[in-house]
């Protein structure tokens, strides 16, 4: 079994207005030294053990339905979680 | 000048409609590998070099506005960027 983990964020050159949001809510809280803020996904996949290469799968997975490659980079992590 | 990134997921006893439903459509693709997927939230911060405490700042920041303790777990990683 695979623990993967997904991290999504929009590319540099894309605007990002929750990011902006969030950063105008946190200098309201005092909080000024932030200095910029962007806001990604997360996606935590369980994938039993399969014949297929897991890699491949993993970027199938991402290109076909949780990234929006356009706008968005997307880098992952895979662990292997060893049941007793 | 510090990046530090926050890891916002559902606590696991939280049910995951979205994380279900993403499921739902990996396996309408053949991904019937996946047996459980969570979605959650990453936030990017930059913060400036400041006087006060950098992980008492990120907890504040979570735990007022990033992240809903209730229901949400967060994480996060300092890495600190050094400008020449």
């Amino acid at each position: 079994m695979y623990k993967v983990k997904v991290y999504i964020t929009l590319r540099e050159s894309v605007l990002d207005p929750q990011g902006a949001a969030v950063q105008q809510s946190l200098h309201s809280l005092t909080y000024n030294e932030v200095s910029d803020v962007r806001v990604g996904k997360y996606v935590e996949l369980t994938i039993k053990d399969t014949d297929r290469d897991l890699d491949q799968l993993v970027k199938e997975m991402c290109e076909k339905l949780l990234a929006n490659t356009v706008i968005e980079a997307y880098r992952y992590d895979v662990e292997e979680v060893i049941t007793q």
